[in-house]
């Protein structure tokens, strides 16, 4: 018998009991008295719940990230898996490759697994079935949300604010001088989405039109920033600036920009997103969005722990990002072809 | 009652039980006999544990990775969760930034969930007391160790034949001309030490003398890199070939010599180590030696199946690595200096 199987017989989430037994007000008096009758059927009380909310559980939280591969998801689930292993959690990871099965098959291993609660990183794709099952899990164990806000139950959100980090590309290169600044879009999740929106709302503030025009349709990768590159130029897209929603698609496009003839940074300026390591790699190096995954990662760690403590923590948190500025930038040079 | 309740009992490790619930002949008769009073004490028979080992355990592994966010442990980490999870398995992940306590903290901490096994992922420091922990937990749970070779019962390793990855390519650059090779070594782990020890029967071979001399240590990451080739340059060491254990330092060195004015790729030969995502976005493309993450992480995982199985599978296993060409290593031009 553990809080779960309190939680299961009361009909409610575990959050509820937490704040019971941390006799917060914001529990209806009716339900306050049901559960302190099942708790007392089952000889506990409140404090055999003692320090925190998780006597009785296996300390774990369930970590489901895209791919921990990839450079930023790599960094969210460190920062996760570090500031845990502080209090004495451990971190089960799952790599779902994003793909909606898999997220489902994932939540589905973590319930019977009893974790402490899940934290989803990565921006998902839109998937009704999977934020049912998102809905249907966090009814018994609070959910947290990286880059992706779903209302619901004992579900929380972690936001960077990406449209702000692209706008910031679009207000540095503008004040550089360029009006051609096209945006190489290589995915459409959701974070992918809010990204483009930032590119439009920064051409729109800098007085430039044709922002819809100037969005590059590309694949993944480094590949897909090569040839999203050689695609503007095929289309007769002119342009002096290039602006990425990732440093791996940026690369790309500074291998893409040396095989059209046209100089990377001096020629055309580029700006990458996330900050990572291939920033600091390239030739020129990245001017870049810093997205701040270990402050994700960390406010995620942070919420989760309100929530089981029995805290009610607000339901979004916006995290700022900030452009770096390097070589990749420079002012308008007269050219665009 | 348990598999490791059971195990605790009769004073032997898992893989002795399973032994025993499989009938391998491997079992002394006298422990034979011991165990399986004990079984019958608690009324278990070999078919209550049908389906391998696992029975009554958490199906969960634990991973130590050193770092998550590294480009080859991430590589290796995601294998390894990805092999597991088809069997529905899940990976308890443990980043242990390398630091002998954390590896302490986490190898006890593994111990108490009840994990059916550990993988220890990265090459490790020597450290008698970390040795007596691994040997004292692999009497109750199977061990494997990714990249560092440690006897005991219990406890089966899979290496990567660094040494001969970095032989390689010595024997590629002295095939192009190069007879100034320097090697850049920035860390001193058990995998760099292998590493070394393979430049310098790749100078032997290749009838290279000074090949000690030739050794410049540096700092880790792309800073390293620069700062150890600009290092050689104040020695005065002449080269026209640099040497690496790891992309990023090869990244590193390829910024060293553009600000010493040699054209990497062209005067200066470069050799990178993993052949990462690194490798594909320096300028000039790294040739980099692939060493098999995805291979070493699903053998760790087939070799610690099979011993949940009750399988008892070769203590060591190599993987071989292979150097991939890129634009970084050319004929040798005359120059080298």
């Amino acid at each position: 018998m553990n809080i779960y199987d309190i939680a299961r017989e009361a009909g409610v989430s575990i959050a509820t009991i937490s704040r019971v037994l941390n006799g917060s007000p914001k529990v209806k008096e009716s339900t306050r008295t049901r559960i302190e009758r099942i708790l007392e059927k089952h000889h506990y009380s409140p404090s055999a719940f003692a320090r925190g909310m998780v006597y009785g559980s296996m300390h774990t939280i369930g970590v489901l990230t895209v791919d921990v591969r990839d450079l930023y998801f790599g960094t969210v689930t460190h920062a996760i898996e570090q500031a845990f292993s502080r209090s004495g959690y451990t971190t089960v990871l799952c790599n779902t490759g994003g793909i909606p099965e898999r997220q489902l098959h994932y939540l589905e291993l973590l319930t019977t697994k009893k974790v402490d609660g899940i934290i989803l990183v990565g921006s998902y794709f839109d998937n009704r079935e999977l934020e049912e099952a998102i809905r249907h899990v966090a009814a018994r164990i609070p959910v947290i949300m990286l880059n992706r806000d779903l209302q619901g139950d004992n579900i929380w959100s972690v936001v960077c604010d990406e449209a702000q980090g692209i706008s910031a590309c679009v207000a540095h290169l503008s004040a550089l001088g360029h009006r051609d600044i096209i945006y190489i879009r290589d995915t459409t999740t959701f974070s992918a989405m809010r990204k483009l929106s930032g590119f439009r709302r920064g051409m729109e503030s800098a007085g430039l039109e044709n922002a819809e025009a100037a969005v590059i349709e590309t694949g993944k990768g480094i590949e897909g920033g090569i040839n999203g590159v050689l695609r503007a130029a095929e289309l007769g897209v002119p342009f002096s600036a290039v602006v990425t929603g990732d440093d791996v698609c940026a690369a790309g496009v500074i291998k893409g920009l040396k095989k059209l003839g046209r100089i990377p940074g001096r020629e055309v300026s580029v700006t990458g997103f996330n900050d990572s390591l291939l920033a600091r790699s390239t030739d020129p190096e990245l001017s870049s969005v810093n997205s701040r995954p270990e402050e994700m990662g960390e406010t995620a760690v942070s919420i989760l722990s309100r929530v089981l403590e029995g805290e009610d923590p607000p339901k979004i948190t916006l995290v700022r990002p900030e452009l770096v500025l390097r070589e990749s930038t420079s002012p308008f040079t007269g050219k665009k072809e």
